[in-house]
């Protein structure tokens, strides 16, 4: 007879979920109210301020899909990709491969434009592409790579994508609240993230900003977006600004009350101050892992502080250790992705899980699980490298 | 400066989201783990179980789309449906016309057999589609219409598509806990659900299960699913038998806590309980309504007992009136939909919203807001004619 499910307590330094504060899950646990209820309204209104502030923008189109981040990566593509386009598509990690499909599926024409898994986006490829394909109508790549924990430049591929007439999209699932995302200043024309990265929210939504020109070029679409569930023509009838709200489906209330938890916490803190606190844990770990004799997988330029690829040193059991910190320390890192899994782990210090006590239990457990399987490691001076960057 | 937010304790008689229980609120609240950790994958293997006694079914491929009823909806009609197929779609309400956008989007020809909203899907109109459109290879339809409270004859359909070589999707949102529901028996080919009805779950997943016939369909299609985010073929690598799962998406951890949960409490009652249960307070509400002078907008015979539409008596504002029970109750009824706005209530009776507390508040708040508003009623006539059934 199958049981209630009480979860351990587990500190989440992997990929994502990361660490939910006990606020946010307070917020969850309230009683549903209906999807039309006037206090419900005025609440998506307040989620949806909440949520330009993160994205610094002005946006009016600015709100959560009621899905998890894959479906807000569907929702722009289906939304600003017509059959017969060309879409320059960046692949430097699985997440580009996604893209990819997504264009594809759209009856598009994906321009591929490669680089290494752990390196950044190429501007000089991009402008290539651009070059061959002056056609292309969209630009599509990853701000911050979940797969690989390396950083694009989102300014400069925005910038570009424009001086060639094209709209951009951007996938910060990874990168919003951790590392600087300026939308509007940057000039992102499409946006998407979700919520159990850096916001520290539970998964099953995707924010999402659309610009007034990738508005203006969906309300033009002489061919039906292909997703009814992610017609945002439809969607914006729902979270529109106006007094009469049209019904689409059936916002998953509980998850609206702890985003919009999570983002109060986010603004109380200020998004410098969460960014400077994301860096500095980031140091103080990669002081650590060294101290360890790890190393890291992506140059020190192009690190986000919020994902940290390391390499799994020759002759250790990737799958061995990682339940050893999971079993005996309730600590869940993540495994590699993709053409990097059994070769990296990825330490997430994302939102909540990014703080001092994650990064001692992280560097005791994972020092702990190499001596374990025979490597000699010192974890007395990992703890005081990392404590030196905290303390300077 | 926007503040955490705390709902009131509303009471949800609408068409949904219905109370949640607060062993369900709890099971919410609880930590996050990894959509990766064993412990998770368990989880998910426990919930796939109790979904097939819900949906009396052993069809491999049951579980919960990690979106909304919309999304069910249309992972349905896009893993079955490929460009220039002919659908047969019957609309005896909003929800008919939303499945004929649905396979308009794919690219197929949706063949619309029509009835009066309130009234089931008629058999010999669909019959007659089918003798028209031999190329039909799908029929689909409402199993209980959200819109307007008419239930229709799922294993007479599913058996005409059958005989004519068709494949079924039913839309069985409201339906699911509610009122019987024999997938296997009834030979139905692929059946979506929400969880915010009769499961009494906060809103946010949406159960679906395939038969072997739609597995086989899915996996000889010779074009690829339009969405990627509701590609079955893929969304089973990560919820397949298999120990070894295929990262697709994020699962919304917390939500498969609560479903577990919702799903435990109506195998702990018992389908066929739960199903009585819903049949009696329906009768009870009914005849209280009726000692109110109040008339059901569908024909007994045809009624679900989880959604009762009530028409809504000559003079009385509709707006008003609902704004009272909420204000003044905290009590939540349904205004009516597409062509019944204005001109009926839709007052939900849904799992654990389905109990005598919860007639007796309605009976009274719908007397006294209607005194409000001139009409003479007999709040004590009705909670004694409601009581009496419930006595009987």
């Amino acid at each position: 007879m199958t049981q209630s499910f009480f979860p351990p307590h587990r500190v989440l330094m992997g990929p994502g979920p990361s660490d939910v504060s006990p606020r946010v899950l307070g917020a969850l646990g309230r009683p549903t109210i209906g999807h039309l209820d006037p206090l419900f309204v005025n609440l998506m209104d307040d989620v949806k301020g909440l949520l330009q502030y993160a994205f610094q923008t002005d946006n009016a189109l600015t709100l959560p899909i009621s899905a998890p981040g894959s479906a807000g990566m569907e929702a722009c593509f289906v939304n600003l990709v017509s059959p017969g386009d060309t879409v320059i598509v960046c692949r430097n990690g699985v997440f580009g491969g996604r893209m990819q499909e997504n264009v594809e599926r759209c009856g598009a024409t994906a321009i591929m434009v490669e680089d290494d898994w752990g390196q950044p986006v190429s501007l000089d490829k991009v402008a290539a592409a651009f070059s061959a394909h002056p056609e292309a109508s969209l630009l599509a790549f990853v701000h911050a790579e979940t797969s690989t924990g390396a950083r694009s430049d989102v300014a400069a591929l925005c910038a570009l994508a424009r001086k060639h007439g094209a709209l951009s999209i951007v996938d910060s699932v990874t990168g919003l609240g951790g590392i600087e995302l300026q939308v509007d200043a940057w000039g992102a024309d499409a946006v998407y993230s979700g919520t159990q990265k850096c916001l520290s929210c539970i998964p099953g939504l995707s924010p999402v900003t659309f610009s007034p020109r990738a508005v203006e070029r969906i309300q033009n679409r002489s061919h039906k977006v292909q997703s009814w569930f992610l017609d945002m023509q439809l969607v914006m009838g729902y979270w529109g600004g106006s007094s009469k709200r049209a019904y689409h489906h059936t916002a998953p209330i509980n998850l609206l009350y702890a985003l919009h938890e999570a983002l109060l916490m986010l603004r109380e803190e200020g998004l410098e101050a969460a960014h400077a606190r994301h860096r500095l844990h980031h140091q103080a770990l990669v002081a650590g892992l060294g101290a360890l004799g790890l190393e890291m997988a992506v140059a020190a330029e192009h690190r986000l502080p919020q994902l940290n690829a390391v390499r799994i040193p020759e002759g250790i059991d990737d799958t061995r250790l990682r339940q050893t910190l999971l079993q005996d320390f309730n600590l869940e890192i993540g495994a590699g992705l993709g053409a990097l899994a059994g070769k990296t782990w990825r330490i997430g210090l994302m939102g909540q899980a990014c703080n001092r006590s994650n990064v001692i239990l992280c560097l005791t457990a994972l020092s702990t699980a190499l001596q374990q399987q025979g490597l000699a490691t010192d974890t007395g001076a990992a703890l005081v490298a990392a404590d030196a960057v905290l303390q300077a």
